[in-house]
This record gives C-alpha cells, structure tokens and sequence, in this order.
C-alpha cells in the first residue's frame, strides 16, 4: 500500500494512486495537477526527530573530495525545511552551488530504544524519497555549522508517497536516480550506501530514542550538480515513485 | 507569571509557586518533591524545532581553544534529549569529559519569518534554562557531528520554570552559575553573548520559520567542568531559577 498527502478543494487528505489519477479517501478521482502535494506524513505522527547522514556513499565522498567517515556522520533537520512533491524550492541570491541529493528516506513505525541490527526492520512503517538540497557555500566554515545548508524553508521536498515496508522487498538493493531537465545526471543504487539501514537503526537507537514518524535520510551517491533557477529536478527511488521539483531564484 | 508542567499522582498539569510550595491546576497545594518535574513546555506548543548555540560567549570559546565564530555556530537539538528538573542525566561509560552548560533559553511565542531584530522581542513568548550537556569525546571527529555529543536521551535537562516575557525586564542582562556538588564552577552573564537574543531572531528567521514552542539555547560562558556519577550540578539564572540535575553512569 502506498499513499500520498494532498490538499484537494481546501481538504487535507490522504490519497491513493489509481490508474494514473489519485482517490481521494472520500473515494473521488482526481488528477495529480488538481491537488497540492504535502509530504507524505501521518497527520498524528509527525517526525520529532528528523535524521539526515553525510557522505554515505563512498562514491559521493569522494565526489566532494572527503574520506569516507569512519563512523556515521549525521546531522539533524528541522521540520520546516520539508516541502511536498511538485513544489518550488528556493535558490538563494549570489551562491555558487546548490545541489539536489536523491535520499531514500525512512518512516520509523514504533518507539526504538536499543534496537539490534536484526531486529530494525520490524520498527520501520515504510519509505519515501527526498531531495535534501544542500547550498554548499554555507559549509565553507572550520565549524562547519550546517544549519543554513540545510534547513531553509522549503529545502527538502519528499515525497510523493508513502509506501509501506512490507511493499519494499529489499530496500538496501533499490535503484536511485535525479534528472535535471530530462537529462540523468545521478544514478546509484542503496546497496552502495556505508552505513545500512539496519546499522543506522541500531546506532541511533542505542543513544535516542527514536519516534513513529520519525524520518532518517539516508544519504546520496555521487553525481550532483549545480541546479538554477527554472531547472526541474526530478529524484526517483526504484518502487517507491519520482519527486518533482522546480528551482526558483530566492 | 511562571509555570512548571509537572507530574502528581498520575496526571500531568501545569503547575505555579506559592511560597515554597507548587499550586496544581485543581488548586492543590504540594511540595517541590511530590512531583516529577518535566520540562515547562506547552503541551499544545511542543518545540518542532530545537536550536542551539556554540561558543556564542567569547570567554567560552577561548576556554575551549576556539577562536569567536564570526556567525551564529548553531545546531539542531531532537525533542528526544529533553528532559525536567530534578531528573538524572547518564554519563556513558568510557567517555573522558562530560560538561554541563548553563544556558538562557527562548521559548518562540508567534511564527516567525523575516523580523527585524528591533521587533524580535514580540516573537517570543518567555524564557527558561537549560543544562545542555555536552560529551566532549564524541566530537573528535574533523567533520565534527555533534549528534552523539548532544542528543542523547535525557542529555538536556530544562526548566524548572517558564517564564514569561513580561517578567524578564532585560535578557540580555541575567546573570548565570553553575555549581557542582554546591561549588561555584560556572559564572557568567548573558550581557557577554557574541550573538545576542534579537541578532539570533533576525537571523534564523531570515531563511526559516520558527513556530511557537520552538526552542533557542542561547550558548554558554566560560567555566565548564567534568562531570562524573554521582555529581549534582545546578545551572542557575537570575529571574529564571535554578535547574536541578544528578549524574548518574550509564
């Protein structure tokens, strides 16, 4: 079962794909430019914790010119950076490099606390894709605060569904790709990722505790560009759907 | 007026101080110890968004060896880390350095996109303080993710109190202490602060919204100390009161 959140005549709801139109939960059909598109989250359980990882694909790292961490290198995201499928994205005035990360993104489902790596899947409600846009100029910092590289308003579109794990057979074998204008400019695939799935469950929940409807944002591969004004960025996960996004100037 | 948000026989509810005692919602009079403190937050208001200052005291920054960051060094904080008065904090076993940090914190009372730091102060709704522990030992790392040095469970007591905007003539003029184990460690002033509370307003909100019940942890003076089990550290500001916490091991 998948499912995506729209508003449709000023009703915020839950919609179903089908044959290429959306059901609305009141059971009417319509087509996916006649609603707005919101990530794809349960209304009752909003992510509280939003965790994203850096450099987890080997190749990605080396793309950026970094070692590969030795350990998960994450950060924290703030619920007003998500943005729905279909939306607008921002590029601030005078910085150099803004780039698309196609993420597989993961729903926790239940309370985690010390959960081993055998046992995560069973924590997971499902999955979405986001694109979590990085301005690379706010990194250039000893500190390296992220803050402003990620987290403005409306930086990180995810969506357009929700699917539910059992759906996802094997989501550490799903291919991933970003289009930028009709052209591929990334391809990868989650088996390439550093720290899996099942490690990173264990690893937060061995210090956090983790919330349903909590999101971890597993990482990108290599291949990101600069995106302008007007680009359309589409980021796609095998079997879990195509994320649209359009770049305006700030 | 001031509030805690406590615990008594089971049912949570907010709570105000007469003369030594705390007067529940149904007007019940009890002691300080008859409940469990949790942090004063409005259960209706709860923070999505948890910033939090680095090195924001120019004394600070020396101690550790840093140079003053010339902007705001911020990082996201989860819900998750928060906890009350009087509780206890686990320090992991085979860590070197635990510090607490005594730090004025601001509870945002309205949305907020684009102020000016002239009208910041209408954006928030009162103040409180927060002990945010840090485990030095987990930020060893060049890429510097502070996930595990500040996100554990329970690693950011806070309260014991809000307090609300009208009874804090100027913020920007609190004194700050810390004791362990009823030795001054810690004592500063919130005048000292590289970024004070209007500049971080102005900022933030210049490329994300803050919501109501969204936290700012303002940054710590100088003065930080190991912490080891067993130890009793009250941060303490002026007008605010004094935050309670015992280390415990892991």
């Amino acid at each position: 079962m998948k499912y995506a959140r729209v508003i449709h005549e000023g009703v915020t709801q839950n919609a179903a794909e089908r044959d290429g139109l959306l059901m609305l939960d009141n059971a009417k059909l319509v087509s996916f430019d006649d609603v707005t598109w919101l990530p794809p989250l349960n209304p009752t359980r909003q992510p509280r914790t939003i965790l994203a990882l850096g450099l987890n694909y080997a190749d990605h790292a080396k793309e950026l010119a970094f070692k590969a961490p030795e350990e998960p290198l994450v950060f924290l995201k703030s619920p007003s950076a998500l943005t729905g499928h279909r939306q607008t994205t921002r590029r601030p005035a005078d910085v150099d490099f803004m780039h698309y990360e196609c993420e597989l993104t993961v729903v926790i489902g239940r309370q985690a606390k010390h959960v081993k790596r055998g046992d995560a899947y069973d924590y997971i409600a499902g999955y979405t894709v986001a694109n979590d846009y990085a301005i690379r100029d706010y990194l250039e910092n000893w500190y390296r605060p992220n803050l402003r590289v990620k987290n403005r308003d409306g930086a990180t579109p995810l969506g357009p569904w929700f699917v539910e794990r059992g759906d996802v057979p094997d989501p550490m074998a799903l291919a991933l790709s970003t289009t930028v204008n009709g052209k591929l400019t990334q391809s990868g695939n989650t088996k390439d990722m550093i720290f899996d799935v099942p490690f990173l469950i264990e690893y937060f929940s061995s210090f956090m505790t983790l919330r349903p409807g909590d999101l971890i944002l597993t990482g990108t591969p290599d291949g990101v560009v600069d995106c302008r004004p007007g680009d359309v960025v589409v980021t796609e996960i095998e079997g879990l759907g195509a994320l649209m996004n359009t770049i305006a100037a700030a």
